[in-house]
């Protein structure tokens, strides 16, 4: 069999970790990166000697009549990279992406695409980084009928209030560590006022329920106002508090509950022990319970692992079909309905929100 | 797409619950039931009128002779098992199976048979039950290189660990209730004495680290003399006592540590915190750190689960290739060296062998 050849899309933090996972001496085999396309390859390209027999490009086009078997897309943003990915898939080409806002708003329709061209969009690093939580959903638990989806998705968020809780420090503070560290953006609204988990969350409804979702439709409360004085309180209660993301399913009424939030839970949880860019799920189905899994959440070393698992995957199979989704769209969405705010009950066993409207979801 | 068309072989507890899910009012789609192989398929025939439609058969041969697409085997054991395995494959058909012994001993042999016939064998049940490991290690993690697996992979010990733990009752009082609540079979001592974990971490080796290992060459210490006051001994330290498998794998020097023993765990932490018949395990790798996966790990319907998943992804894509495994025979296989018993030092973050000959491995 030969190498499979793959152009990235996007030299940036994720960019930079899988090219390195693709040419450092330890390289996965079977791959070889070939192109990369980026806005400033020019620069770039002077900056990275080492990567002398790749073919450098400031122009998608190139990428597209290329011999590339697999674009890695990792720029990142919705337009253009969604025109990007249908043109690669048009072009003959399969996709491994890490683009949530992407496939949120666009999956179902490239999935289509990608089956009528026999060609495969893969999608593991759009959530959850390194823990692979698109594969337990979409694959691993497609026996059983999932019901609800809680899981810490925002890696950013976790560090900020993890942090906040193990050093007693402001949100600034907190913040401004987890851009050191290079966990957050210079503007971390997205990630503290739930937009990011909310597209990550919108794409397991359409993984776990089947449900055509749009971000926006998830209601949200921000992370932005928790204080220290939050923080200290829910540690009395034997609490932290963790950006969640819920979602549950009643398929008789078609009913989606679906919520990003702030939510006090037990320190000794899934969730309570989930610290810095980590990220956690607990998924539940009608036979097989709860299954939890997590890993690191954030970070391009993990995310590119995701990455290269996808690029295996279409390198062991070429013709594997990736399903496309057959979605419907709920009847109903609620959102937190009475809840006021995040400073909720606990219970030991793992969360539970004192309003009696989500009393019987949790 | 015409249905898949599945017989299944052995109808005992595990089968039970996959017939459940392939012929009640909330089957699953495109997954049709057609055959039923047991030993007392003529008493088990009278007592499931509702299963009329179904070809019953106490011969093997006619299963083979059938038009089934899929053969599940259900029927556990080494032998006759496995023969049965290598001549549906033979007869042209998919396999789905639970079976850890035969995986372990014949998996690599009959995975390549499986591909040379151009057909699939998948053993998702085969570990963790419902907890979709196998699919994580073989697949979503694939782009990673893994270095160790902790895991706690037998319910029926850990449900009789937990109790234990919960209820300060006597081992024979936690196995009778085990086997009550239909976790633990009449003789336990296989699960006990850590026969059933060695096999399914023997499979996790050839999947993480590409190694050949046989289930005897893992290190077991029983947990069948762990005593209450040794339970409560590890309380008093903030701990309690579970049945862990363990390996890491030195690429190196191609040197595999492995065993399976009962061991000191900190109460708050992954392992800690799985009670009954759950299972759980922690998988790392060089490029994305520890990965948590956790769920039901016993019982006919988690068990089930897997199964379902296995054979719709059979159905999605009937020529999709699982990958035969490449193994090699490790250089060298360490097991508990100096070690003397499970009364190890705990860390509030994970768990810790005393012992200077694993300080590095832990």
């Amino acid at each position: 069999m030969s190498p499979l050849r793959i152009a990235l899309l996007g030299f940036g933090t994720v960019g930079t970790s899988v090219v390195h996972r693709l040419t450092r001496t330890d390289a996965v085999r079977d791959l070889v990166l070939t192109g990369i396309f980026d806005r400033r390859a020019d620069v770039k390209r002077l900056a990275h000697p080492a990567l002398r027999g790749v073919a450098w490009t400031t122009r998608i086009e190139d990428v597209l009549v290329s011999d590339a078997d697999v674009v890695v897309e990792a720029a990142g943003g919705l337009d253009p990279a969604s025109g990007w990915i249908r043109d690669a898939l048009l072009a003959g080409k399969s996709v491994v992406t890490a683009n949530k806002q992407v496939i949120a708003r666009d999956g179902e329709h490239l999935l289509r695409l990608a089956a009528r061209q026999g060609r495969q969009l893969r999608f593991e690093a759009a959530i959850g980084g390194a823990m692979p939580i698109v594969r337990a959903v979409a694959d691993g638990l497609a026996g059983d009928r999932l019901t609800r989806i809680v899981a810490i998705l925002n890696g950013t968020t976790n560090a900020v209030l993890s942090r906040m809780d193990a050093t007693r420090c402001s949100m600034d503070a907190a913040i401004r560590d987890a851009q050191s560290r290079g966990y957050a953006e210079q503007d971390p609204r997205l990630d503290l006022d739930g937009d990011d988990a909310r597209a990550k969350l919108a794409i397991l409804c359409g993984l776990a329920f089947g449900l055509r979702v749009t971000p926006t439709d998830i209601a949200a409360r921000s992370a932005a106002s928790v204080s220290l004085a939050d923080v200290e309180g829910a540690r009395r209660q034997g609490a932290t508090i963790r950006q969640l993301a819920y979602a549950s399913h009643d398929a008789d009424t078609s009913t989606l509950t679906a919520w990003v939030s702030p939510v006090a839970v037990p320190r000794h949880s899934l969730f309570g022990r989930t610290t810095g860019p980590q990220n956690a799920a607990l998924i539940t189905g009608a036979h097989a319970g709860d299954i939890g899994v997590s890993g690191a959440g954030a970070g391009g070393d993990a995310t590119a692992v995701a990455v290269i698992s996808d690029l295996l995957a279409v390198a062991r199979d070429r013709a594997a079909v990736v399903p496309p989704l057959a979605l419907t769209t709920p009847k109903c969405i609620r959102g937190f309905g009475g809840i006021a705010d995040f400073r909720v009950q606990i219970s030991d066993c793992g969360f539970q929100i004192s309003d009696s409207l989500f009393a019987e979801a949790v």
